[in-house]
């Protein structure tokens, strides 16, 4: 029944698609910008805060073209970045997981493939590591995102001028039977100019070498840190597409993909204040594109769209009825990841009490738990309570009666952390409802030449249809 | 700040919205559907499930024109149906609970003045009571929505050719010092056709004289019933459409206001299957329309649009993950509004127990407490135990712990009734945040003649400043 619903859901939007996009002509600069986990209550909230906060608001939302994309998977409903990067970048649906197959198996061609073919430089760059699903949907075929090796490998097979921004989750091989030596090594083996410090990076000049540019400072590991804890010395997602312009700007075109990947994972944790700074990152990004079209009007499309909703986000709670309070979420001034570890010496000091937890609630949410009770940062004592809960649940200290479910209410996540984050949301008016992605469509905008077609409601395989013919030979 | 940030942001849309506007050409034929509550996941959950169960989504989600309208209010973020039907009717913003006034106060006229104006026929059509926010923003002047006695009488005055669907909320204007005496009866001296049956309904032919064409049996006191409730003597939101357009179509053309007003309240409820009916009984009023469009090619635009979201629905719960199981829904086969008294009984029952409820839940919501541990109506020991503590507390009984708070749980409602919602709704995948409306932007579409000019991103007073200048004498 799933499928058949799924096939005929893909047939009325193949149908629409096609309609719509009707012999494009072929455009010289082409820029794909993808929030991973950006649907439209994530562009609401941040464009609501913002104007809020800072009086100015997003410019993909205020671009001339704005539709929305269905985002389903071949085989359900709920997609994941492997299968919708894959639908984003070749234009098939295929099963969650798979990168750069349809749902039979069979090799796809990736828009960014298609623009190489045809002469152009091409860039993929990524918040995040550069093997990770969204990114590899461009270059890679694999059955699993999970061969992260593997797929890293198909850079070299790629003939793509550009890689940048985040590194790789498994640059090593660790664990890969048949591994062939450090990624970065091989790249360097095969002649590729590579720029790990944020001096190479400045000094990075056009070349007909491929160029592998990485962040000079990982957060998790392997992406670019956080918008909302990054300092001077990080490059942000701007600065790798400034450069990305820089490098590919030629005679035949380009097409340039940037991620914004990191939305998803706060999403995930439910951190509303860091996915709002990380869509104005990625706005940011999308800003330095809007700027190269100013000065090449005629010849350059930007297209902005998600992959998915992530968090079942909501600009709603029942507590605060119908009022908003985003300026609250403005006191946060670190991510959830940056934190967890300044908690986690808390929650493992055996000593410590609920009290040594307070002044770092103050100090990175603002959530104040004394002084005059009109500050409207100072917490209920429901919402003290409920905190005081988190706290003993993350020390497995507190009970579940038999109508609670540690899953439904915390995810994989820490009790105390998730608790916190959703005290401080929903004072801010602001709600979620999952720790996965949800079945919501996403919006997609446009600015430049061509960008009507990719308004009212499409799906998201229409997006590389739609672009496949822009990528052509320039006349 | 928040005043400053709804004038920036009503400055952009203004903008936008006339830039986008320039001139549309006068349309003979011009429907207005509006569904209360009705944004993008409403619709999207709708489309979904009816795909699944039934193998077809929505007309109103195939249109070839969609884009979304902001619906923020003079005052605040989240609105209220008078703010946004007046800004809908009117293209003006205003204040929460004020009906056909600016934020000043000032008198405005709506669109369907201006179509009356223009020799055209008017009719507005709800399925809640006509003095209802939503209908009244486009007759009524009144600083509160609640003055509902004084709103009907404002019917008299307007010149306008039918009003059709629900009854009135103070029809006798208890408690009002000057009532004027029942608003049918009035109606009756003023020489209007009052059409209160199936058979009177049936029989209304065009005529020059006023008509007042009400539901021939109530639900809620003054509204026509739930589509999940209705039986084959109820007359539908596409039954008072055709009537519409059979008593209305004239060489000068008309404008027909629909709304579909109980989606709302079964969001507000969070009632995801009634909600389903209605969008789906919505869907069906503006096929009646489409319908006509087919025969009227050139002459008719259909705008279809909701006031806000309510409910902070999204597709997506912590439970179900990345897995949906919208055909679940189903088995509902009964709104809320309705189960509501066969509940009250056992929970006023002081002999009854939790085992007496058990066979209500079964019939009416399909869960099952017994049989084949893989039915997948079949209730975990978990939602069993979220069952039981609803009902305690429903029956005064339950203990809440401190970090527990009855109304961010249950809003108003009774706690077994809203527990066995949620429980159904999340076992579908779905969820919800609030008992109150949300910030999301609802979407419009729009076909036919003009149509394209509702795409792409704008407020809500542009729908009413476009139509305006359709609703122009033919030449």
């Amino acid at each position: 029944m799933k499928k058949l619903f799924l096939m005929l859901l893909g047939f009325a939007l193949a149908v629409q698609g096609l309609f719509a996009a009707d012999t494009p002509s072929p455009v010289k600069y082409v820029f794909l910008f993808i929030g991973d986990g950006l649907s439209l209550p994530q562009r609401m909230m941040t464009e609501d805060y913002r104007q809020i906060v800072e009086g100015k608001g997003l410019l993909i939302n205020s671009l001339e073209t704005q539709g929305f994309s269905t985002t389903f998977a071949a085989n359900q409903l709920i997609t994941d970045s492997a299968a919708s990067g894959t639908a984003i970048a070749c234009g098939s649906k295929t099963n969650v997981g798979w990168l750069g197959l349809d749902a039979q198996g069979n090799r796809l061609e990736s828009v960014a493939a298609v623009a190489k073919k045809n002469g152009r430089k091409v860039g993929i760059l990524s918040s995040v590591s550069l093997d990770h699903a969204t990114p590899a949907a461009f270059y890679a075929h694999n059955a699993s995102r999970g061969n992260t090796y593997d797929i890293a490998l198909e850079i070299f097979d790629s003939g793509f001028d550009l890689f940048a921004g985040g590194g790789f989750l498994n640059a090593d091989g660790k664990n890969v039977a048949d591994a062939k030596g450090n990624i970065f090594d091989i790249a360097k083996e095969k002649g590729w100019v590579v720029s790990r410090t944020k001096e190479e990076f400045n000094n990075l000049k056009p070349t007909d070498k491929p160029v592998l540019a990485i962040t000079p400072r990982f957060s998790d590991g392997f992406s670019i840190p956080y918008s909302i804890d990054m300092n001077d010395d990080d490059l942000t997602l701007a600065d790798f597409t400034a450069k990305a312009i820089e490098l590919l700007d030629n005679d035949n075109g380009f097409f340039i993909m940037v991620e914004g990947g990191k939305i998803d994972w706060m999403c995930h944790a439910n951190d509303a204040a860091t996915t709002i700074h990380e869509v104005i990152g990625f706005d940011d990004a999308v800003k330095v594109a809007y700027d190269f079209a100013q000065k090449h009007p005629d010849e350059t499309l930007i297209v902005i769209t998600g992959d998915h909703e992530t968090g079942g986000l909501t600009l709603g709670f029942s507590g605060t009825g119908y009022q908003s309070y985003l300026d609250r979420l403005q006191h946060q001034n670190i991510s959830l990841i940056n934190f967890q570890p300044i908690y986690q010496k808390v929650k493992d000091n055996k000593e410590a009490s609920f009290d040594d937890v307070k002044p770092l609630v103050t100090q990175y949410f603002g959530l104040k738990f004394d002084g005059d009770d009109n500050d409207n940062m100072k917490l209920t004592e429901y919402e003290v309570e409920k905190l005081k809960e988190g706290f003993k649940r993350s020390r497995g200290e507190g009970d579940y009666s038999a109508a609670e479910n540690k899953s439904i209410l915390y995810g994989g996540y820490d009790p105390f952390l998730i608790t916190l984050l959703h005290v401080l949301n929903n004072k801010a008016g602001i709600a979620w409802t999952s720790f996965a992605h949800t079945a919501m469509p996403v919006a997609t905008s446009a600015y430049g030449k061509n960008a009507e077609i990719f308004g009212n409601m499409s799906d998201n395989t229409d997006i590389s249809k739609r672009l496949k013919m822009m990528v052509t030979k320039l006349k």
